[in-house]
């Protein structure tokens, strides 16, 4: 069974590091599955075509089954010989043309595309209107009623500085430490599209679908800017609101 | 066996004319088919359950598989009595996020999409660049090499007129009279992006297509504009380049 940067691994010859980008309709999330398509079962089966080696990668984190990536980072160590200025456009050309390859870089062994983030920022798009727009189907959360934006902004202040994250974790997920910092939180609209952005120290899991849910119920008038500070601080999953569709979700930048 | 808009039909007490959007990825062209899955046979079914009547329909004219629309025109005899205010919203909760119908207006008997039309606009979308878009590619024609935007713009000049437009008609299509007027052929970059816009009183089966595939080895430099005339004017098929993907292509607009 594969490990992710097993030790044995850093006794090979170069460190790679890739900015993916993809549209995660087509699969169950990124991480690797045994018995389902994921974007890493892709990635690692193609550059091991391409590398001659066996791969396995480590990702700055997963992303769920549908959610979709602009800049996702992973890295891997290989003993294959292909210059790093030929791995984009050669990478590209193996893989489907939903999975593709921006950037790649050959980096020091201490570089860990997981380990050595500092900063993410998450993008969530809905789309707002009487009439749908098919094109967009499978990239915003479609919302028919008006939201208002300064009643979503006035919640989003709340969502800025460091807190305990534990009411917009999911539930049934793996204990972990819920604190995290929000560096910056904006709602703004472009068109008919409405586009939260998040920039922070590190996310829980579903915690941006789930601030968004809760955060279009202010929207709609369901709850208040007021009455959403007291459900993060109450720390209780159940008092936030439903989450929102992978669909909407973009991994936008990982910072290092 | 249905039939398009049969004389008996207009026995029929309204005639129903509908704006609708479709993402053609899904689906085998527009126009209804036995064996395999058309926005037709959809839009029929759903409208069927809306207006409690069978519905037969015509529209402006077929899209091939693969091909968008933002502007189709259809419209259908029927008894059915739902107000013509709520047939936008209803239609669209019963169909496929897909298909939308946009509008809908009861119109007078001897309108016909097909036939009170009178001219159209297509555009066509290239995504041009070093990296391709996972999120344009069901949406473009995905191209590496730079294109020369003034030697297409050069040869664009041609099409526009009136002209025996043979060269870009489908081989093995149904003979028809291939005098078409173009009143403007535009193109240009929209960021990585570059879209051509055709507008005139007609088109042949895959004309802007072949057009686009002729325009491209233009762009390319494979062929020059002064040729590109020529090819048009030779009238013959074999001569022109190969036909543009289909999920470039947009319906945008039909004048009646």
């Amino acid at each position: 069974m594969k490990t992710e940067n097993k030790d044995s691994m850093k006794q090979r010859k170069r460190n790679i590091k890739l900015l993916i980008s993809y549209d995660g309709g087509n699969y169950h999330g990124f991480q690797r599955q045994n018995n389902s398509l994921a974007v890493q079962n892709i990635l690692e089966k193609k550059l091991e075509i391409l590398f001659g080696d066996t791969i396995e990668m480590a990702a700055s984190g997963r992303t769920d089954a549908g959610v979709h990536a602009y800049g996702q980072v992973v890295n891997f160590f290989t003993d294959g010989t292909i210059p790093i200025d030929r791995v984009v456009r050669a990478a590209n050309s193996l893989l489907p043309n939903d999975i593709v390859v921006k950037a790649a870089d050959e980096v020091d062994f201490d570089f860990s595309a997981r380990h050595s983030a500092i900063s993410k920022i998450y993008i969530y798009r809905i789309q707002q209107g009487e009439i749908p727009d098919p094109f967009l189907r499978n990239y915003t959360w479609y919302i028919r009623s008006k939201l208002n934006l300064a009643a979503i902004q006035e919640a989003l202040a709340y969502v800025v500085g460091e807190h305990d994250f534990s009411a917009f974790q999911a539930t049934g997920s793996v204990p972990m430490l819920p604190i995290r910092t929000i560096y910056e939180a904006t709602c703004e609209q472009k068109g008919s599209i409405i586009e939260f952005s998040f920039f922070g120290n590190g996310f829980l899991y579903h915690m941006v679908r789930n601030m968004v849910g809760t955060l279009v119920n202010v929207g709609i008038g369901k709850t208040t800017p007021i009455r959403f500070k007291e459900i993060m601080d109450g720390k209780d999953r159940k008092k936030a609101g439903a989450t929102a569709p992978a669909q909407g979700l973009y991994l936008k930048q990982v910072n290092y």
